[in-house]
């Protein structure tokens, strides 16, 4: 054990950039719970300077005059700060602030998901190099303290596994699509209005949020340095409510769902909706939760749910990094050894992967037409599970079908041969399933 | 930051008391995944010496003759051993070899829930005295890291409500009379051939490793120091398949509960059986999984859920402490400061505590006994949510009451007035229910 005497700084000075929903609801925490951090760190957390865009938001935090900045490299370079708190979100600058703050041997807390999802295994690098700290709990699933899990106290085998709703938006959009009938445009204004939506929506209902989400956590998850152009990505924005409807019919709740799995070196790794069986819990997951499986050899089957949005939920995660991180302020250098076994691991391409699949075919309502759709899937061979018409428009109709396990290059080279013939009118919809 | 060398061991040598299931299991992680241990540790973890009970149950390890014994005093006593893993069980003789190794300057790994629920607060104070670390992960909900997030990532604020199902044995029975229809006898024999049950299932059944382990989780979400024997405690064997039955028509499960709740300096803290909406997560938590919920202010409420039995998943949980531990292993030490704001708060008595209640009382076939009970139960001043006339048996009819919520003393009081009658054959079912 130590033989050395430390000298233990009884305060910590943190600065703060980005005052926005989350930025805020971290000066709250701290200036409510001070006692609470101080008994859990020993240490003092003081909040030395605060930047934000604008002065207006800056004097509407209440913050002293003096400690108030426009300038976020005012934060970065200032030499009495110890810890920095970064909120500003989207990859530039934010990243060019976390890594001048690493090198100017400032540990960093961020909700990041952006920088942490591109360029996390670089910035943990120079973290290290730095004898600094680089924590990003509320960065991946809100307010749920998984990252923690992953990489401290899943260590013990590997994870062969995740799958999870975590997006808090789109899943508000969907459970209100369900709940009420109405279409996605109508569902998105609705989300807007309550504050579950940004005004510039795409980056939540296109599934990028999601899908730099699922790369941070599959990083962790499997040890893996991902790119995140490999992970196949989409959103929303095309569910119809009349599949919704018959995804209910046939017991299913469609979500979107982030994906990722392990096979030896390769990885599937994905963000797309899926219709979820009744009975999976997933399925239950409603409004803004968020909610992620994990599964291991060991480990089994294991559950974190908690709210996906909001400012105190993901305010509370950034607090409990900057508690963990104050608590080791002023100790020798804890190296984080994990990331320098993190392998370069080939992600499955989408036509690759196998799933059951969902498909709406409209077509002419004529004799043999259902034939020829199941000659044309015999030939690249896919099975169906059931098939159901459904209602008639004038001399056209809907034919649900849903099809077991296959490669989805097989049904794509199914359907591509469908869509030649005139009695086909159009693939309405084409919904990947989740196997129980 | 530090500026003094700090020499590395590049080796940490562990000492393992009690080979029963879970220990078996540590053995075999320990073997399967030494590459992975040694890249998040840095270090090289060894097995010295392993005890346990018979030279039988010594041998089937397979490890080498000179590394085993009988006596665990060999182990907690060995110089070169840095961190004993105690997995014996039960209060006593595991209490003395945990302090003595605590003692010896050993960091120990428990999954001794009878013990950290009696002296955790003791014992971490010892071992923050001699410079070692107490981790105790696999004492309270088997494989889940739930005590990792509580101490560790929900720091930002206090937790004012914990609710979960934290026994797998019970859960499974409980499970198994809801599907099959069967006696709580039959279905322990059942859980018994499964291995989900021990020989003597008291423990488990009777409600008192519930207690120990929501003690366990109370005493972490609260920073409080909690007594055992203030923890009510209700187990399953008096659970009728006819209440299951009327239950399920209600729309409700039985499953039994583990309850911890604050208010400000009072706590309410208890296990027993509840009647729990469908709609409820915990309703849809089955067989030996576990599931917690936690609610406090600023996180919302979280849920943590996986493998509440079996050898694996406990087993992960001991090691993932043990990698936390080796990692931290060599350097100067880190206090664990929390335990040092543990308050003593008094626990709540079950007669004052307030739920609504499912009663099932066998009355005499009569006109005007109906009457009678709601006329004690009005000057008791307990409101009825609903009343459900069940089978006649003879001249004998059971009634099924739900009541609105009140405080226990008042439902007792009603119901000992109301057991006077002679129309009033027995009450025959008294579950709490979980409000929504």
């Amino acid at each position: 054990m130590g033989v050395c005497q430390l000298i233990e700084k009884s305060i910590v000075n943190i600065g703060i950039i980005g005052l926005g929903v989350v930025g805020r609801g971290v000066l709250k925490i701290l200036s409510d719970n001070k006692e609470l951090i101080l008994k859990r760190t020993g240490k003092e957390v003081v909040i030395k300077k605060a930047a934000a865009r604008t002065e207006k938001t800056l004097l509407s935090t209440g913050l002293p005059k003096e400690m108030l900045t426009i300038n976020p490299l005012e934060v970065v370079e200032d030499k009495d700060i110890d810890i920095v708190i970064e909120l500003i979100g989207g990859y530039n600058p934010a990243k060019e602030f976390i890594e001048k703050a690493l090198k100017n041997k400032k540990s960093v807390v961020t909700a990041n998901k952006e920088v942490i999802a591109k360029s996390g295994y670089e910035l943990l690098k120079i973290a290290n190099e730095n004898n600094v700290y680089l924590r990003f709990e509320a960065s991946a699933v809100g307010g749920v303290p998984i990252i923690a899990s992953l990489y401290r106290s899943l260590t013990s085998y590997d994870i062969n596994r995740l799958v999870g709703i975590i997006n808090g938006t789109t899943n508000y959009i969907l459970t209100d699509m369900y709940e009420s009938g109405t279409s996605f445009e109508n569902s998105l204004k609705e989300a807007q209005r309550k504050g579950y939506a940004e005004s510039d929506p795409t980056k939540d209902i296109e599934g990028y949020d999601a899908a730099y989400k699922v790369t941070i956590l599959a990083s962790l998850a499997f040890g893996a340095r991902i790119d995140i152009n490999d992970v196949y990505r989409e959103g929303i924005t095309n569910i119809d409510p009349i599949d919704i409807k018959y995804a209910d019919e046939l017991n299913y709740r469609i979500k979107l769902l982030a994906i990722a799995s392990r096979k030896e070196d390769n990885i599937d790794v994905r963000v797309h909706p899926m219709l979820v069986p009744k009975s999976h819990l997933l399925a239950n997951v409603e409004g803004v939760y968020n909610a992620v499986f994990t599964e291991g050899e060991g480990y089994g089957k294991l559950l974190f749910s908690g709210p996906g949005a909001g400012s105190l939920p993901a305010a509370s995660m950034v607090v409990s990094d900057l508690v963990d991180i104050a608590r080791l302020h002023g100790r020798p250098y804890i190296e984080d050894l994990s990331y320098n076994h993190f392998k370069n691991l080939s992600i499955l391409n989408i036509e690759n992967t196998i799933n059951p699949y969902y498909l709406r075919i409209r077509v002419n309502d004529r004799p043999g037409v259902l034939a020829l759709i199941a000659n044309s899937f015999a030939v690249h061979k896919v099975s169906f599970a059931s098939v159901i018409q459904k209602e008639a428009f004038q001399d056209e109709v809907d034919v649900v079908f849903l099809t077991h396990e296959t490669e989805e290059y097989r049904i794509r080279g199914a359907l591509s041969s469908i869509e030649k013939y005139p009695e086909i009118k159009g693939i309405s919809a084409f919904i990947r399933v989740l196997k129980e």
